[in-house]
């Protein structure tokens, strides 16, 4: 490990620290190394209040002067809330800046850079550059594409099965993966589901863990099939919004309404424009979305190359049956090379399953 | 890790070297340690030469006298080709003997422990015995059964697919894992396919790694439909033994005996009786399987409580459809308690992919 990861990923962690918390600025943190002796640590704690640099040089304060600043995002050059960090940075003396990644938004990206170099600092990037892309992956797909990141999870057997050929579900995934499905309800703005999953199990679609907040409850329902007494229909436990189709019986959609139910109409007649759905949420700064859905719902929106992040509970249990769901249904691709394949994948134990991430690849 | 653990993992690593060279003996591993000196190995090389504390206490010779045996198999104490192990150690002067697991035949399990203790020589069992029950899963299987150890095996997408729905299937895995997968059939006395494998992909199963040894290629056909012309039939790279039922076409069976093929007529009349397979085979000295099915015969085996371990190398792909194979089908459990758990699982990645093995554990 190189002096530049120690200290880039001591500023990592200080800015994952603060996850949650700084929304709907990105997770960002800062240390700053003079002499081989660390004099100031920073990160971005709350928007509105300064950004990691500003903290990391405050507490080195004279120390600062001909040192080098590691920071995880590329210095703002913008007149903000807070003032360019790339001039202050400028201003302190440092002779150097460790950057992990440039900033993702196109209009800026590169300028912060610019400015250090033009006063003669050393400007080194790329450091644990994915690490600190993959911590800021909802705000980098946001602030670039103004549509939700979007999550699919999903906790399966080893034979890709989410529920017996009777339809049993319970439980597929150990206790302690469950928890851990709602620690990620607990990060998301918006829980998705269809509305079959609704018919069958009525479920809360809440985050289940202390403090937890949340997420707006998005079902996608073609026909307005949900029944007006399912718990996200009454229990005001959060909000629910349903995009259906042109087809939808209007004397349901005021039904809904009347109880509080946002009910957006995609342009489409037979099937929810999933396509749609996602500009609509990003309109509405959702900016995060799990989707939770069947075999039918996840295939239709991988097939619209609208999945960003996969996960997967891996329970390590066998069902079979020609015939039990599998997590991705819909007709699937004809030919093993247009396959979909994920990239940096990872895997973990929780309890007795195994808890895979990764990011699809979609063929242009 | 205590001592204990130490020498018994050498123990361990000493045996496990031998892999492959023992059959049909197990693979047996030991070290003699006397005053914190290691002062003798030994390892079972080869059916009918000198067991492993043979080899140790040989190497060690007078320095055996006050020590401590490490052996991963507990010591024999039948007076086989090469004489009762245990009474060797006592002749030996062993103060104390650490065991891994227990013989696993129940005729003689305990016995040589007995001889040792008799003699007033410690005994202390249990030292990583799952490492060592695990490296001779095979042997221990077949030594108390009498029929093969069955490992199911199956490269699957992370949607459990090992197809799309027109039947693509090349490739599922990546290069690393089909080459560790040539290992496995290496490692294993047959390999068995369902005759569907053969209609569609013609395989040779063979191994085709360096110095490979070829498989018994075992076929479950019901209808005796594989062609005279498949590579199993015509490339005599190994033999190839076919199941049947009591329907199959009499002149088929003899065209294909005249090709030097067994066939073996179970007594069903329709599907093949896969619990006469193992039986079977296990009376002709078959002492390990490499299930490679495809779903419709992994379930049958799986119902009938037959495999003994699974390995899949799970590509980090999705394929997606509601018709698209998955390696587990049939009827399936109808309720999520009925499902197969599976034991001591563990993960690796293997290129792209990840390897996970595991042990069903049956309802009874």
């Amino acid at each position: 490990m190189t002096d530049h990861t120690f200290y880039m990923e001591l500023a990592l962690k200080n800015a994952q620290a603060m996850k949650g918390q700084t929304d709907p600025n990105p997770l960002v943190g800062a240390v700053i190394v003079n002499d081989n002796r660390i004099v100031g640590v920073g990160a971005h704690l709350k928007a509105g209040e300064p950004h990691a640099e500003v903290h990391a040089l405050r507490m080195a304060g004279e120390h600062a002067k001909g040192g080098t600043i590691y920071v995880t995002l590329e210095p703002c050059s913008h007149h903000g809330r807070t003032g360019p960090c790339a001039e202050a940075i400028v201003a302190a003396g440092l002779k150097r800046v460790v950057i992990a990644t440039l900033d993702p938004n196109p209009v800026v990206s590169g300028n912060g850079v610019k400015i250090l170099e033009q006063a003669g600092i050393e400007v080194i990037t790329g450091v644990c550059e994915e690490e600190s892309r993959q911590m800021n992956e909802v705000f980098n797909k946001f602030i670039t594409q103004k549509t939700p990141f979007i999550t699919m999870k999903s906790g399966i057997t080893l034979d890709g099965k989410i529920a017996t050929h009777t339809s049993d579900s319970k439980w597929i995934t150990s206790e302690e993966s469950r928890k851990d499905a709602h620690h990620l309800r607990n990060e998301h703005r918006a829980i998705m589901v269809g509305v079959n999953t609704v018919l069958k199990d009525d479920p809360e679609l809440t985050t289940r863990i202390p403090n937890g907040r949340n997420p707006i409850r998005v079902l996608i329902d073609s026909h307005l099939k949900v029944p007006l007494t399912a718990k996200v229909v009454v229990d005001q436990q959060a909000e629910t919004w349903i995009f259906t189709s042109q087809n939808a019986d209007p004397d349901k959609e005021a039904e809904l309404q009347s109880r509080g139910i946002q009910v957006f109409r995609t342009d489409s007649s037979e099937h929810v424009n999933v396509q749609q759905v996602v500009e609509i949420l990003g309109e509405r700064l959702v900016s995060s979305v799990l989707l939770e859905g069947g075999g039918t719902i996840n295939a239709a929106f991988l097939e619209h190359q609208l999945i960003d992040k996969v996960v997967l509970y891996l329970a390590p249990k066998l069902i079979g049956g020609k015939d039990a769901p599998t997590f991705l249904e819909g007709t699937g691709f004809a030919k093993m090379n247009q396959a979909i394949e994920l990239s940096a994948t990872q895997i973990e134990k929780i309890g007795k399953d195994f808890k895979l991430t990764g990011y699809p690849i979609y063929h242009s």
